[in-house]
């Protein structure tokens, strides 16, 4: 396993391989080949599925060099290779990358379990978190505690299709400690049109990436509301501060700065002006109320889940068992507007925010 | 001068009318006429031009009740009152608002000196400086030095005509020192519909308002190379780090916090999203840099002048004078696109950035 530069060479796999996933493996795959101290080869795990003209995914990939499904037309790089055997997409690897649902997290790490070499490090490019009563459990604690491993972050403002075509972009990669391996991490992501900067502050970096997704529901209101740009631009920067004051608040860690990093601010600002968060709270604004995210989920996104209605409510649990609601207005007033409790006009009534 | 209250009644004088004079009349003449400790009257300072009917600007306004040509339709409340003469606008007054131009503080003032009655106070809503080989200028400065007088800012996500029909909206109040004149002024500001908080940063609220609007030039240029929204909000965030890095480099006192206040992030939200720099730059940037700046701001703003490109300028001045240039490429930048020496794709140059 050494190689020629006195440090031992690494072979990456990618967890998933839905749309980012499929961005990920080829822009590591651009650096892999290139890097000596990468092997080039990048193995991706492929949920196996058929496509309609019958033939299986991971097979399209192989034969194409496209995911046919999730990123057609682009190509990934001859040296992503698509396994649909986790085992197998894993077994020689020493740097992970999780890319999945977060759903599915917890089930992969559990037949990872003794799988996986030793002194593997892992990353997760997953937004989300699983709440237990105590608290958020982000997906990196998740991962790191199930496999017993390091596992840094990678959040910002990261439209995938924009990456797979290599607009200029910039991410923030999240660590604990090990800055050794972050900064392996990054070295693998950047790339001239994807800058990635690196912060010792691993909540921070992933509750940026999950909050924010709140946010993005709340400025979706205003634009249903025609509010105009003032008002938007408000509830983003009341969204943020709540952000902050939240992990802040569950993480004393937390940094200020974190949020003025691509993972904060940026991404916050990416999400509220396209994404599907903001589009569907838009379309529940403009009814009134009057049909469900369930209901417009479901007409508008083709299966695909609104992750910004069920952070909503993981949030307001954890308000409401900590006694934090009238902490947090904004995060609080979305979910009581996303489940109709409140209208969506109560997104901007003045009474809910103080200093 | 006492009233009932144990305190003594104040009366406020605007000084100018133009469409955020106008709005701001409105949302104090407002106030004024419901809380005790202030005279229902708003005067407000009127520099007098002749409309296309003949009629003087001035009277029209007494007349409707509205500024006929810069916010026309919008009642501004029968307590507010135009006068065209400077000397007896303010005479009476011992809060003075400025927002005029900020070409035209330093003459306005200057006409002032010796004509205000003691204990005066003032808050400035003008966004711009006035640049010196040693630095920056900021406006309340100016009008500080010149009259001897206390002078706050406010500045936030405005844009005058949402908040002239009474849109959610907010403002940060920046003082120095006299946190009670801060108070007095926020009370007087503050509506169900206009929140405003107050922070002991005068430098930080006042360059915030005066610098995003390079950073608007930025957010302009990247629309106008249709780089999508990843690309957008890096350039935004790059753009506040170097906003918040600058204002501190000037003025140590500068506070991080600042930045999260409706003067900081919000503002550059709502600048980037809509607003003339904006506007300009992407035409600029469509045109591949082959049109100026001066000839475009002629054809699409009739004789508006946009801000960024001289504000771009003046801060260029400061960092060429310090060698700053390196610490603040993208203001650099801006700069040296306006001008023609760079191309307008060099907003993107990953190059230009380092962390």
């Amino acid at each position: 396993m050494e190689n020629g530069h006195g440090g031992s060479k690494h072979r990456v796999a990618v967890i998933g391989s839905g749309n980012w996933g499929s961005v990920a493996s080829r822009l590591l795959a651009s650096n892999t080949a290139k890097l000596p101290s990468f092997y080039d080869e990048v193995r991706m795990w492929v949920f196996e599925e058929t496509l309609p003209t019958g033939e299986k995914l991971s097979e399209c990939i192989n034969r194409a060099n496209e995911n046919c499904k999730y990123l057609p037309g682009i190509k990934l790089g001859t040296n992503v290779i698509a396994d649909p055997d986790l085992e197998s997409a894993v077994k020689d690897a020493d740097m992970l990358v999780f890319v999945t649902p977060h759903q599915f997290v917890e089930g992969i790490c559990k037949k990872l379990v003794g799988k996986l070499r030793p002194g593997v490090q892992a990353i997760s490019l997953i937004k989300g978190m699983e709440v237990k009563m105590e608290g958020p459990c982000m997906i990196s604690k998740l991962i790191s505690d199930t496999l017993g491993i390091n596992c840094c972050v990678l959040m910002g403002a990261n439209i995938a299709n924009e990456i797979a075509v290599e607009k200029f972009s910039e991410a923030t990669i999240g660590y604990r400690e090990d800055k050794e391996a972050a900064s392996r991490w990054a070295k693998l992501f950047t790339t001239p049109y994807f800058l990635v900067s690196v912060v010792e502050d691993i909540e921070g970096v992933e509750l940026c990436g999950t909050l924010k997704n709140i946010v993005a529901i709340a400025a979706g209101l205003v634009d249903g509301l025609d509010m105009g740009n003032n008002t938007k631009a408000a509830i983003m920067r009341i969204g943020l501060r709540e952000m902050r004051a939240f992990s802040k608040l569950l993480f004393p860690s937390v940094r200020d700065n974190t949020f003025f990093e691509s993972c904060g601010v940026a991404d916050l600002i990416t999400t509220c002006l396209g994404g599907r968060n903001r589009r569907v709270a838009e379309a529940f604004a403009r009814n009134g109320g009057k049909r469900s995210f369930d209901e417009l989920e479901a007409e508008m996104l083709h299966g695909q889940k609104l992750q910004g209605v069920s952070t909503a409510r993981e949030v307001y649990e954890v308000l409401t068992y900590r006694g934090w609601q009238e902490l947090f207005p904004l995060l609080s007033t979305v979910h009581e507007i996303c489940i109709g409790q409140l209208p969506p006009t109560s997104i901007v009534e003045y009474k809910y925010w103080r200093d």
